[in-house]
């Protein structure tokens, strides 16, 4: 049966790597040490990267305990550089993603402004899904790439640094991360939360809030799974004496009115300015008051809501963004002249309802025909495209009014043409009877220490 | 979450060979056109290896249905040279192995003898299985790298050829072949099906013998594994329109008596000499006789077994083997002097009893442990060493009693040490009371065409 050449491929650990991945195949408990053994394995390849993989599978198949989901996290988090900065008021956010999700660059200066530290170490986006490190860099001359002395020293002579993923941080994430996206092994509650857990913990906070998104445009389509994952996240947080808040949110339609790069980053200076869309400032302002309160600053979440708000209403939090872009380089100015596509194509309601629905995965996908997602990593985004919901679920529409612009090229005709017609077939729908509008924030749930 | 160096490992199949393997992982059937864009993705290297292992262990937990299985069987299939004899009396076996298991030897010059035209390419050994191809290079001179043309001339000039793998039979079986040893994927029954069929079709023959071993000595452990396998092995040969016949026999003690390579060639010339153990004799005449049968050359099974029988009395079948000795460059001088360790050392019944159990895969380990098998491909392997049991399941045994003979070498005292302790422990169990002897041959599948 061929075994002649098996041993080619992989000399040094053909009994022990191989080994392992059949324990978890035949759905026994990987021990921390056999997990540290694969994953440092892989770092020092000994273990292959089509062991991993098959791995991989089998954990996203056979499932992953609690204990080893730790144990991952664990040995991600220690195969790179880890801080510490033994400061309550260090706090970050994580977000599991979703369509218009742009609340980092709300609430982080509203939290530093409310004196809380946040080192903000964020994604770039892939497929469907848009990245905070590229719309931030709608900005011009805003810095994402820093290394860690700057991170740190930005983080703790000013209290405030958004930069993107290093190779110094989790290392061996990256590494297993990119392996899954390409073998459709991403959809693992104990994956996914190994990886968002061993970055964050190296961000060294004492505390985390997250926003774990679910329904339609989110990678957790149903409450449960979300609550799972939220509870997963939490757990890990505590075990490293971490505390935190996650708050399960409602990802069935995109969060705010504006899906892009700049417009997002326009509509995050209008919610700072405070007329921003409803949904986006409550959430912010949530997730914002949230880290104030794990910070120690109010003895409340309301409390920290409350103070959020008031960071909004006096300005204070607009200035930090203001400083933010400053350190990082970024023009001010640029501000006032955000890249903006010339063509505007609106798509008006074909009939009289209530908006019932958004197929909000397949928006991020039209983001990225207009040319504002990536396929391949190295490649450009335009960052000028995007579009603009003037209606949300459970709002009343007439015949022939708005419901969404399009901002395009004059060389996308045919582009604008697909996206209409796809709004048309279903990825907007509406309803002859009235609709409730939707909860946005499904549950809080709080971990202490 | 990392998202960014995702695609840098590959960029030209990102969406359709991650969403293959999406839809696998989610236990939909793959169509034929989707296998076939996998395996031939992954020979043009479109496909990456990390990606097929994700698939392997998908199709090794949720399944593979008759019909991918089909699909999978023709890509690899196609991915080399195929004969065609058009020879009715072309006629193969196959095995699914096991330890002493060295039937080919004595049944390809069976039937040759009688008529039938064998076209043999057999395995090398890894790990604890020991592989036809090493056993015959016990012969001095014996050639088994074969070019296909050598191949071709001598199946139908002489009408058996015994000969090693080569690239250029089913390639793509190689590839995969040597990615599931090493990624716990090699227990599957639709892969080790696809697998064996993939070559065996290749050979050209009309029809097609197989040997399903069951037992702990096995693949299969179970009867129902071995004839879910068998079946599996005779739907893939009737879509081929190929006749077959499948033998489910007992794997829970050794073959024969010897178990080694040199030994096990002495045992076979024994054998086709007529005073070869029962056992051996037994399967080897009934594999023989089917492959006689097959070739239309008696009009039965049972016919078949006779005139297997009688070429061994004749001394016809002895003739054929040597002449495929000359043929292939062996020095027929060699078998009277076949490699042989110098020291022996027996393992003595610690008790009176009767043979109850062997631990099967455990003895042929220990013809590793002697230097008998491979840990890499390219390792060269100890053909003089070897085990030669006295006595098999349901034999009464006298204290004192040989019961093995292990045929060492002077610098080997610690492993021959270990291994007389393993025996003891429990290798070779005793039970006081009398033990049946075991059926041989479970049951006899035909497919007829």
């Amino acid at each position: 049966m061929g075994k002649k050449q098996a041993v080619n491929i992989h000399k040094s650990n053909l009994f022990s790597a191989t080994n392992l991945i059949d324990k978890k195949k035949c759905r026994h408990e990987l021990t921390a040490d056999e997990i540290k053994f694969f994953v440092n394995g892989l770092l020092l390849k000994k273990v292959a990267d089509y062991q991993m993989t098959a791995m991989l599978m089998a954990i996203r198949l056979n499932g992953f305990s609690t204990n080893e989901t730790q144990a991952l996290t664990e040995v991600m988090l220690n195969s790179g550089t880890i801080f510490d900065f033994q400061d309550p008021r260090v706090i970050d956010k994580h977000s599991t993603g979703g369509i218009g999700d742009k609340t980092s660059f709300i609430l982080a200066p509203i939290a530093h402004a409310a004196g809380v530290k946040v080192p903000m170490i964020a994604g770039r986006g892939l497929g469907h899904t848009a990245g905070t490190v590229d719309k931030i860099e709608a900005v011009e001359g805003f810095r994402t790439s820093l290394s860690l002395d700057e991170f740190k020293k930005s983080l703790t002579q000013f209290g405030l640094v958004l930069m993107g993923q290093t190779d110094q941080i989790a290392p061996a994430d990256k590494i297993i991360y990119a392996l899954r996206d390409v073998t459709a092994t991403v959809d693992s509650i104990p994956l996914i939360t190994a990886s968002i857990m061993s970055k964050k913990l190296a961000e060294g906070t004492a505390g985390l809030v997250f926003d774990v998104k679910c329904g339609n445009g989110a990678f957790m389509k149903t409450k449960s799974d979300a609550k799972k994952l939220a509870k997963g996240l939490m757990s890990t947080a505590k075990r490293y004496h971490k505390k935190s808040l996650a708050l399960v949110t409602n990802m069935n339609q995109p969060l705010g009115n504006a899906v892009g790069h700049a417009n997002e980053i326009q509509e995050c200076i209008d919610t700072l300015k405070g007329h921003g869309p409803t949904d986006l400032t409550e959430l912010s302002l949530q997730l914002a008051g949230a880290m104030i309160y794990l910070a120690g600053i109010t003895k409340s979440l309301q409390a920290g809501v409350v103070k959020a708000k008031k960071m909004i209403q006096s300005g204070q939090a607009l200035n930090s963004f203001y400083e933010l872009i400053k350190r990082q380089g970024g023009n001010l100015n640029s501000l006032e002249n955000l890249p903006a596509a010339s063509e505007q194509t609106i798509f008006l309601a074909p009939r009289n309802g209530y908006i019932k629905s958004f197929q909000t995965e397949t928006i991020g996908k039209m983001i990225q025909k207009l040319g504002g997602g990536r396929t391949t990593a190295g490649s450009q985004i335009d960052l000028s495209i995007g579009l603009f919901f003037h209606k949300k679920i459970g709002d009343k529409v007439k015949k022939g009014e708005a419901l969404v612009t399009i901002y395009h090229h004059q060389n996308q005709k045919n582009v604008v043409e697909n996206l209409l017609h796809d709004f048309k077939m279903g990825v907007i729908k509406l309803s002859s009877s009235r609709v409730e509008k939707p909860e946005l924030i499904y549950q809080i749930l709080e971990n202490k220490i």
